[in-house]
């Protein structure tokens, strides 16, 4: 039977939730797992089992357990003549926000020949960054809010009310919406506080929401169910904390079949644009009967176990589907060529 | 005195080129300098100064120098007891191509808190890909040529003569001109010989093009003498190879100063995207006296040093100027205050 590795935390605003997350996605499977935590200084260590409890990470106990290393095929530990490998067929990732969802964890683990669950580097730096998903949704054809990327200073041209999320993050923080002037300047702060950039949208109050997960693998597309999530102006960041500990099943959103087959179309393209090897989950808006793109969360919350009825079955398809890398021949040619028709360089 | 840590080689079809380029930079310096060399199979070695010959990695001798590890603040080698930092004080890349220019080793570095010169993780994954690269130019306001993406049987729309290039990879490689129908079928197996997406963009006789390289330092822009490069209809492997391998002085372009100062001020926005901390070059046509950036080049050939006449006191001006990373400080407040309020997680 296959083990998994669930690596979480990373120095990271979402590094707290990613504990929950690699907790709740444990509980949703049966598979065999071994627990990889990156601390806050972007150290590895090996949780047992009997460790993995919020607290654990919270009271800074974890510093008590093996520290790992990443090298050649995977995590090593020390042994008192040099490293050895841990135990481990393959890496799953809930480490959100940076280190997992900006790129950091997939170049070390395509730099280090770990086969790994998760967005690739390009993928990932792409939708971690709100303004590169617009482009990266009109390569796929797939509409937008329109929008207006910020510094410190600049006007907001976007009429009220409007939305402010710092332009590289997820899980709500730091997003807040202004309805007049007088929310302008906690907005501004709020996304400042977390990034150099903002991003600014149109808000629009009782939009139509809808959340779908899903992956590609060697037998074809496996999504999930369409969620719409409750009404809430916002989530806030302890509310998003607990959804992000979901296993419990969600109920398919009414839906006409139309829009229903439309949102799966959308999801499709989106995951479509470089996506291979993990499994993500869009939010959609749908608006005068349109599929707008909202987010694309590269590693969802607990990886969006609760969005499947066969979400296990998911995950064992899409491990056996991982892209592999382009293995790149150097053969020297060049340099062979050259000496010999020029002497020596 | 600083001692720069140069960096080359990579698992690329640039790897080559990049033995080259670094020793065309080390000549170009006068700084005390390290090497260090990403082989093919991506382990790092210490390259002592007498072996700096493209022969001697061609030959493999290369496995015989000091294997060295990538660990917090820097590159350590094996000692009896353990492992102990190399010394150095700033990684300078000239790693072209995969692994260099598309965002792991920009990643590594973030990662591992190494101090580099070259462009950051968002910035690479961006650049590395020309249709990423066209919506970086289009956020920055600068134009490009009209283009359409394509996949193996897909049909080109765009009128002959075209250009047809891999969509991730620098350096000319698989780049080839259709003029006619004759010429289509080699095109294409050129470029999916390297991606499997290309770029077809107009190909356009004689257009007049200009290279352009710089960086923002602490003290404002550094920019590079403006180059009209020969003309050639295309630049293949061996003669771009012998072009990484400059380190004479170039000509400023004779120019209108509108020119000049419109191709200066395209570079700058360009380089405002997030290149902070790299020294890049951008290559630039000009049409129907309009500027249209052709291609973006984040770690350029020997650093770009022939278009400098202040090149090693521009490199230290970067180094000196380099993007410190945000830290994040992880409270784990939330999981307290969860815990408090509904008992244990």
């Amino acid at each position: 039977m296959r083990k998994l590795i669930i690596l979480f935390g990373g120095q990271s605003y979402e590094h707290e939730i990613s504990i929950v997350s690699a907790i709740s996605l444990h509980k949703a499977i049966a598979a065999q797992c071994a627990f990889v935590f990156l601390s806050p200084d972007r150290r590895f260590y090996l949780i047992d089992l009997i460790d993995m409890k919020a607290e654990y990470f919270a009271n800074g106990r974890y510093r008590k357990s093996v520290e790992l290393f990443l090298a050649r095929g995977g995590f090593e530990r020390k042994t008192l003549f040099g490293r050895t490998p841990i135990d481990g067929d393959v890496v799953v990732s809930v480490a959100h926000g940076a280190d997992g969802e900006d790129g950091k964890l997939a170049a070390l683990f395509e730099f280090y020949g770990v086969n790994y669950v998760g967005p690739r580097l390009e993928a990932s730096a792409l939708s971690f960054n709100k303004l590169f998903t617009k482009f990266l949704a009109a390569a796929a054809g797939v509409k937008t809010l329109p929008y207006q990327t910020i510094r410190r200073g600049d006007t907001i041209t976007i009429a009220y009310p409007f939305i402010v999320k710092p332009l590289r993050l997820g899980s709500s923080i730091g997003v807040s919406v202004a309805k007049d002037e007088s929310d302008l300047s906690y907005a501004i702060d709020m996304a400042f506080e977390f990034d150099d950039e903002a991003i600014v949208e149109p808000f629009i109050a009782d939009v139509l929401e809808y959340n779908l997960a899903g992956c590609k693998t060697a037998d074809g597309w496996r999504l999930s169910a369409i969620e719409q999530p409750q009404k809430k102006e916002l989530l806030d960041f302890e509310q998003k904390y607990l959804d992000f500990a979901r296993d419990g099943k969600v109920k398919e959103a009414a839906l006409p079949s139309e829009t229903a087959e439309a949102l799966r179309e959308a999801f499709r393209k989106i995951y479509s644009q470089g996506f291979d090897g993990a499994l993500i989950r869009c939010d959609f808006f749908v608006l005068d009967g349109e599929v707008v793109l909202n987010e694309i969360n590269p590693i969802p919350g607990s990886l969006a176990n609760y969005l499947f009825d066969d979400y296990e079955t998911t995950l064992n398809a899409l491990i056996d589907s991982l892209p592999r890398s382009r293995e790149i021949a150097v053969t020297y040619n060049y340099i062979r060529s050259i000496r010999s028709a020029k002497g020596k360089l």
